[in-house]
């Protein structure tokens, strides 16, 4: 019931757009015609219940947590995710354009478009202001990545609250969402971008030498780091701070090598945050499930403070991840503070099926067969079912079928109850 | 709180491009970054909830039904939607590229998509097979039109069941669909395009004059109609019952005037079904939101049967809309009839709020303030309200903000309930 295209694909080295199994007896053009295009899936089934109920989890907590849903269009205009905003790049972005000839993009990232909205209706609102999402999200990526490229999120976005707090109710939540979905082997990476951006201020590095070095940084590159901080002119010490970074992950204590390879003010008051982080997550009870990392910095160029990944085995991507961004509300006139998180809803599932966690899914199933002339007490009996709240459903029997057709049907697709009822309104029981 | 920007366009003939109030103090800008696309919106607050409220209800009534959800990529490849599978013209898609060139469609309407979903993955399946959908479709119409171009679908399609029974269900539960939601005003039109088909075959007309015809008549305009079937040479008793078409609505009796105009079998083999159906729904208690209209004749080309379309007051759009395609799925392979229905769920919102009925949406909530040395004592309040099933917004007092502003917060939010966590770990209750 797994098809992850993207990762099956991967593993097999496989050609493009063969998806699934296809019938023989089809031809060739309609062969083509049951294909989706790269990286995209249809989900039924099992899985998609699964889907669905994960999903259901996750946006119940989100209420519990006061969190308000809204929803976005599915495309926007290009200017909410250029490269001022921050977010993805412009060539991993599925770009078409209106009848008026503007760009428009399909969204590639919930959060532009719930800062966009945010500041569009809650301009005036100076107290925190709590927004959930669930949406799918688009990526361009190239087809070797054998990633999917439509995947859905649900997320949480908390504006206007500028709070460590606000911080660890983000990572609280995400930890928690988790543990509902039945996910237990599961760590979050929590990473500060403040700790690297003061160092660069530190350094005096220019805004082109910061992205390349974060990039290298981030992928653990040190080699081609250190070339570039020597490039750079920056002195031995400093050097030695950046690079050491990369080796700075896990415990708290580990993190805090960094505070005596720096006099920035921002770095300390980044460390001295962290700290403060740790004690709130205690009192929720989850400092189990962290580790730090500073070396995690986000693609994502709008953030301002603490980014985390969740991470679990059997996926390789992260199942959840999010941040700070201090800044991306002012580019549509809101000054406002905001720290968001998002679920991602595939890889979670996806990680759940492949550790074989039971995810409960949906209610009992019946089929009631029914004769032509039994029609009318067939469609009260369904519909007394259903008013009990009783799945139904109903089949006028075919006339070159059998009932042992019919109970190899409900076998098949897992009913277990199948009646047939006559025309004096009684129901037969039969044994799936 | 109503903002389908298309009507609201249409009424005052504004300029494009401008949406909700912007605020003053934004500069051109940021002013410009608020927008959305033509025809696509942000939903929230109580709109939103309301509509999440009515996707539940139907959603619901589908699992009653023994409908099952599956999922289909918002885009697909453009054959899916091609002038063969008789959908969407093609001046009316989204469509762009992938990084191989080929052609992307955002889909405009799920049932293809599903169709092609049914064809690959129960291609040997010769029992009845019940999908359901939750799914937005998009509509690139020309600005003028002034409707939405991204629309959420709640659907139904039954494959694979030829039998009149299955139209009867699709209908009985589009009204029960409806009336789940609150709506009581409704009608649904039923129309029948093989007495239009059989009218056609007998008359001989070409594949092109048929289609040509078959608008004249669905926009009524008959002399338009007249002159074509002059055109085509067709004798006189015939265009006379071309001409009836439009005027063959209301009750079954109504339309049954057109059995004496034609010696069609497959008119009369039509007609008889319909009259079939009307005893099924009789049946099913729903009779009464029944009307029939033969002129129903709907833009899509792949219907083969029954279609039909609910209509409430306060809209102009169907609510609700369907029909039977028995030969759609041959072009994926799979030779099965089937059909299929599908809830306009923004038209339905926006009706039932303009119709000002009362749609039940989320719970109570709670706001807990805190100060900074009570967070382990506020952390701890919440975890048991959430624990009890209660919505809570926890929020760190803000040191330029009085109880008041909170106060007034709650208010102006709709939160009922307001509590200060001291050092202690009481709760001080303030009323709202």
């Amino acid at each position: 019931m797994i098809k992850n295209t993207g990762n099956r694909r991967k593993r097999k080295g496989g050609s493009s757009r063969i998806q699934g199994t296809v019938h023989p007896r089809t031809n060739i053009m309609q062969q083509r015609l049951l294909h989706t295009p790269e990286g995209v899936r249809d989900l039924y089934g099992e899985e998609f219940e699964k889907k669905k109920a994960i999903q259901e989890k996750v946006l119940h907590l989100l209420s519990l947590y006061g969190y308000h849903e809204i929803q976005t269009p599915t495309f926007e205009f290009f200017d909410i995710f250029s490269r001022e905003i921050g977010t993805t790049p412009s060539r991993e972005l599925y770009k078409f354009f209106d009848r008026e000839g503007n760009t428009l993009v399909l969204r590639p990232d919930m959060t532009p478009s719930i800062a966009r909205c945010a500041s569009k209706y809650y301009m005036e609102e100076e107290l925190p202001i709590r927004f959930s999402y669930l949406g799918n999200t688009f990526l361009n990526g190239g087809s070797l990545q054998g990633r999917l490229k439509e995947t859905t999120q649900i997320g949480a976005e908390l504006i206007g609250d500028a709070s460590v707090d606000a911080d660890a109710e983000l990572i609280a939540f995400v930890i928690q969402a988790l543990l509902a979905c039945g996910c237990r082997d599961f760590q979050v990476s929590i990473g500060q971008v403040e700790v690297f951006k003061g160092l660069a201020e530190e350094a005096g590095l220019s805004e082109e030498t910061e992205y390349a070095l974060r990039e290298k940084i981030s992928n653990k590159n040190i080699i081609a780091a250190e070339a570039l901080l020597e490039e750079a002119g920056v002195e031995e010490k400093r050097k030695k701070a950046f690079l050491k970074i990369p080796e700075l992950f896990g415990g708290l204590d580990r993190i805090l090598e960094i505070q005596n390879m720096s006099e920035q003010e921002r770095v300390h008051h980044a460390l001295k945050r962290l700290k403060e982080l740790y004690e709130i997550l205690k009192y929720y009870q989850v400092e189990r499930y962290i580790t730090f990392d500073l070396g995690l910095l986000s693609k994502y160029n709008y953030y301002t403070g603490i980014t985390f990944q969740a991470y679990t085995y059997e996926v390789g991507e992260p199942i959840a991840k999010g941040g700070r961004y201090d800044t991306l509300l002012s580019h549509f006139g809101k000054d406002s503070a905001a720290v968001g998180c998002t679920i991602q809803i595939d890889q979670l599932l996806l990680a759940l099926i492949r550790q074989k966690n039971e995810i409960e899914t949906a209610k009992k199933e019946r089929i009631l067969l029914y004769q032509k002339e039994a029609r009318k007490e067939a469609i009260l009996a369904a519909a007394n079912y259903r008013k009990n709240g009783e799945r139904v459903e109903l089949i006028l029997m075919a006339e070159d079928k059998t009932i042992e057709d019919y109970l190899a049907f409900a076998k098949r697709n897992g009913v277990e109850k199948l009646g047939i009822i006559h025309m004096d309104g009684t129901e037969e029981g039969r044994t799936v």
